[in-house]
């Protein structure tokens, strides 16, 4: 295992105070149990708490701040965080408007999040996101959260800073939810510290279709193909999933796993860019780069929303965190 | 190779044409020749531009925009732009107040940004960037410009902005350059598209110390050692090139190559910060992510700083670029 790291155990830890260190100004680290949270509290603000195994960085740790969480329960690396961290979490962010719990649909999550919630003596609500169009929707244990997320984040973060109350922020994060999604590939896999060897493996000439975000193989393992046809096979897929019609607006999101430069994510942004024109559907917000990543796995994800005026305002608006930053 | 790539000929100008879509707001892209410029211009401002091989994004399209650069010339990967592009790109975003090229030190750069430099018909000066100490000072054909590249161009950036002129933006550059070391150490070396292969080869117990950007060999290979060694070697030799004293503020950066993930960069940073912390030396800004990459290259460097109060202000003056965004 080639990574810098001294050992699997205080890798999570150390770095995340390093995180807290390098964006002093806007977060702090709390570590018994783990957390992090915004600086600035805002009274009369629905409070945004999100959270999942860790390795996925950016997500959710840098979407702490201004616009977007008010805090973040990073797990160890792939494993759900406790309730108690979300119990602490929320306890400590709540304004007094209430705390909406922004869930990725993993069975781990859902479950320690749930336990929370009935646990906190807080008026609470969930959304639970699930934009991973890989597993068909009847899939028994549901669709997979993944790069969706984020610009769920985001909206409802807006929304919240507007000042919509509880119920609204929910209603809005489903909405976006449903307006989403994303499928993913890889080039390779990736190799959890505490495991020390890639999670599965792939030929020189092979890639994996329709990926998680957690090591685990995808819906398939197919012959590598070329950037075009990739981008081509993604689209496609999203297309049959939302059905876009010319003329509606969207936002488009390529997003890498890790260990995928920029200049191959332009390259396929360029490339889905090209798709959605021909069909008349209009890209009109865009975000490319590494955001929700699967620890050194190379590969990428592109997510697709459907945009309405009010979604399109919620993302312009303002935000102030280490890995999102605009407006502010 | 396993890369997200159509051909090698198509990566550069297909994933520029996703970069100028992603980031319309900013920048526009030129083709013929082919050179990135900033779209809002501000009459009598010092036009500052850079450029050199591409496969080091977000460097140095990324950095186009307020505060920053006018223009960036990118080359093909890892091989210098030719002068018609920084002759194009000079004429377009000149604001009659001259033009200020940044220059990482390699043989084709120098020489090409001289031919244009000759040639150019405004007034302008360069600042030559070679904040690389794996090489010693006296080497040949002196030391490499890397991450540090990116701090000279955001502070003489703001200070373009705020009305310096020519020659004192000049100055600047020249100051926050020896103000400024780097180095780093890669885990694995990087597959240039068009060669189909890794530059050189690593054992699973190996790194490369001191190592460029260019997936050429470092200055020598030795065991793979833990983070907090490698944060030890790397901090050790900036403080014997830079040596701050106690009390003395610094900007850490540790930039990642571009197959390397947050968490670990985080760590790195973490491990790096205590160093300072120990020795009473102040980091008192930060950045951490994958900046001045090379390729899908797996390894960081850390880059150090020595600020004054006139480099803190620039350096948190407002920024409006792709990469790098604060202040506006």
């Amino acid at each position: 295992m080639k990574k810098f790291i001294d050992t699997p155990e205080t890798l999570l830890e150390t770095s995340l105070q390093g995180y807290a260190h390098a964006h002093a100004d806007i977060l702090t680290l709390h570590t018994q149990p783990l957390f992090i949270s915004r600086n600035t509290k805002k009274p009369g603000k629905v409070a945004l708490i999100s959270g999942g195994g860790s390795g996925h960085e950016p997500l959710h740790s840098g979407f702490v701040g201004y616009g977007m969480l008010d805090a973040a329960c990073p797990g160890q690396v792939f494993t759900s965080p406790t309730p108690d961290q979300m119990l602490s979490a929320a306890q400590a962010v709540d304004n007094g408007a209430g705390v909406l719990f922004i869930v990725k649909n993993y069975a781990g999550d859902v479950m320690n999040f749930e336990m929370a919630a009935e646990m906190l003596e807080i008026a609470n609500a969930s959304v639970l996101v699930n934009d991973d169009i890989a597993l068909p929707k009847t899939h028994s244990i549901g669709r997979r959260g993944v790069a969706g997320t984020l610009i769920v984040e985001k909206i409802v973060g807006a929304a919240a800073e507007a000042g919509l109350d509880l119920a609204a922020c929910q209603a809005l994060g489903e909405r976006v939810n449903q307006a989403t999604a994303s499928i993913g590939v890889a080039l390779s896999s990736c190799t959890v510290p505490a495991l020390g060897h890639p999670t599965f493996n792939l030929a020189e000439d092979e890639m994996e279709l329709g990926v998680g975000i957690h090591g685990e193989h995808g819906r398939e393992t197919i012959k590598l193909q070329s950037a075009s046809q990739i981008s081509q096979l993604l689209a496609h897929s999203l297309e049959q999933e939302l059905q876009p019609q010319p003329g509606q607006q969207v936002l488009l999101h390529v997003n890498g796993f890790g260990a995928t430069p920029l200049i191959e994510l332009h390259l396929l942004y360029q490339l889905a860019w090209q798709y959605w024109q021909q069909r008349g559907v209009k890209v009109v917000r865009s975000l490319v780069g590494n955001y929700t990543t699967s620890l050194d796995m190379a590969g990428a994800s592109i997510t697709l929303t459907l945009l309405d005026e009010e979604l399109l305002k919620y993302w312009d608006a303002p935000v102030n965190t280490a890995a999102l930053r605009w407006g502010c």
